[in-house]
């Protein structure tokens, strides 16, 4: 029986997501130890904790079902946006928002516009549900938001642009994001998926969940497995107008979010402190970073998140090597960038350990 | 503008699954302290303690992804099914495999088939795929496996067999199921649905995981929600071919089950023993529940699940004076079942607060 002809179209040219590789993975197939993992901007900090003792006291009651609306965190979010709970829709991590985004709005027929090298979880989500992708050429590896503009069309349906962008770290200006929404029809959907929005500089940040009141086409995602360092929990939101936000709801799984990583969501939204050290980490670690790739000469994109992408030729034979002593990076290929890797921000210790294993490649590479 | 005409088709039509009443919610709506909760089928002894303990370890390294693949609890899986780990697909609980397992297969002008009073969600998901529904009048409250063979049709992709069922606990023995499998044609896929697979006394059980060698068409979906008491924790799994399976995955969302669920199941399924306690308590106390019943001259549904089905009319008016005595239990009128009412089976004292709580109802009732 051929079970992929029973298969809905699309499914068959739908490869799994590459994750970054985990610790144990490299740890068994290489009997390697004290591994540094830079491959998946997770928050070298670890997590709040008062987010162990808020999971340690709900796991007395994991015999239960979670909330299924997840109302305390809802009403915490809630509170920190200035928005109505009802706008706000948990996700599984900010990837299971976004899919249930494109599985409310998006069909066969329907065309989505994304940056070439922007998330790739875009792309997937686009041809699982059908629908036509439309891949923006970057300019110097960033959205060129007037092209993404010029390739609006009838059938466009949804507009996704990642602020700062995953996995070269551009960044969008408040100026020209407002500029942008201004002049997209109100049919067209936007997504401004915000992964990374807590390591921007305040100042710097586009007031963009305000301009929901505005533009009732937008779409806000953020996720606590970034400057919260819940990347093992899976929470993320989308923040919307109350109409999207019911019917995004509806599509959901009554049950998406399990119940420890709501009560931790909610135990480190209570400590904004532990954020604001994430942060200060990372920009003390970026300009060191900075810093070595200018003193050899590497080229780097200007990064406003919790990573540095590098061009580093031949970058799989580099990522290779790096693997061998026991530092793991990010080759992203995958997104269209063959000659380049991408290193996330980690303590000073593991970032030396990177630096210097990669000296050692550089020297070695000499001719 | 018209967010609505956005949506995809089956969208408008979806409304969100109405989850059993959650404890916080009654005591938030009416102030009623010391409630007992028999209205969604959780393991009224709460979980092994060694689940605890497991998610509190991995809690240290909640600032990292979850392992993508879950292998170690797919190794685990693997050992104790007798099925190789590539034949296995992880959800978010059984809910999130059942819904995978949708997406990947059915969609607009294919028909699924299921009994009129089976597990909610498998209408839900057949409305969300743009699929048709052919719900068959069941028979005794359980499934007419005859009837289902003969509603097969050119265009029936799917049937949804949930074996106990929810709500009503009634059961398929092996030999209905066995002869039913031989009749269904190849192309159409079954999926069993045995959430609540490990109350049915080992004697009584069809080897369906067996069965999958024979019948590549077969999917069976099982659960850590029930008997092993991780509601809260969303862990659920569909074994089937390697092909569906690599399917499957292909769908899946990477990070599906979060990090603490993948350590808590795997820590779950250490302890078989807990398991064997969880169900003998059922059965010690549904023989209890039944008696009661008969005792009372109270209809019920014979159960081979850890809940048990009673017509007690009218149904919404005795949910609500449970609820103000601080019982809450689950009316079943969206089943298609107004004049029944679901009791999850508890703890012995909280079923004497049931039952004690239902003879000052029915005394009161006399005329």
């Amino acid at each position: 029986m051929d079970i992929l002809a029973l298969a809905q179209p699309g499914v068959s040219g739908l490869h799994p997501y590459q994750p970054g590789k985990p610790v144990e993975e490299l740890e068994r197939e290489m009997g390697i130890r004290e591994i540094v993992k830079l491959a998946s901007n997770e928050n070298p900090l670890g997590a709040s904790p008062k987010v162990a003792a808020a999971i340690a006291e709900q796991s007395e009651q994991i015999c239960r079902y979670p909330d299924a609306n997840g109302f305390y965190l809802k009403q915490a979010l809630s509170a920190i946006l200035g928005v109505g709970g009802d706008q706000i829709t948990l996700g599984n991590g900010s990837n299971e928002v976004l899919e249930i985004l494109f599985r409310t709005f998006v069909g066969a027929g329907d065309e989505v516009i994304f940056d070439a090298h922007a998330f790739i979880v875009y792309r997937l989500l686009t041809q699982a549900s059908g629908a036509t992708a439309v891949a923006i050429p970057s300019q110097d590896w960033g959205h060129d938001l007037d092209a993404m503009l010029l390739a609006i069309t009838e059938q466009t349906k949804l507009i996704c642009i990642a602020n700062p962008n995953n996995p070269t770290g551009t960044f969008l200006s408040k100026e020209a994001l407002a500029s942008f929404m201004s002049q997209v029809p109100k049919q067209v959907l936007v997504v401004l998926d915000e992964a990374y929005f807590e390591y921007v500089p305040v100042e710097e940040r586009a007031p963009t969940v305000e301009w929901l009141a505005q533009y009732p086409n937008l779409c806000v995602s953020r996720t606590f497995s970034k400057a919260y360092g819940l990347a093992g929990l899976r929470v993320g939101y989308l923040v919307s107008s109350a109409e999207i936000a019911d019917l995004l709801n509806r599509v959901r799984e009554p049950f998406n979010c399990n119940s420890l990583a709501l009560a931790g969501a909610q135990a480190a939204l209570a400590d904004q402190e532990f954020v604001t050290r994430s942060v200060e980490l990372n920009r003390t670690e970026m300009a060191r970073l900075e810093s070595y790739c200018q003193e050899r000469g590497i080229d780097y994109i200007l990064s406003y998140a919790n990573f540095i992408t590098m061009k580093l030729t031949p970058a799989d034979e580099i990522y290779q090597a790096l693997l061998t002593r026991g530092v793991i990076v990010r080759p992203i290929a995958g997104y269209g960038m063959p000659d380049h890797l991408r290193v996330s921000i980690g303590l000073p210790q593991e970032n030396d350990r990177f630096m210097a294993a990669l000296d050692e490649l550089l020297v070695e590479a000499r001719p």
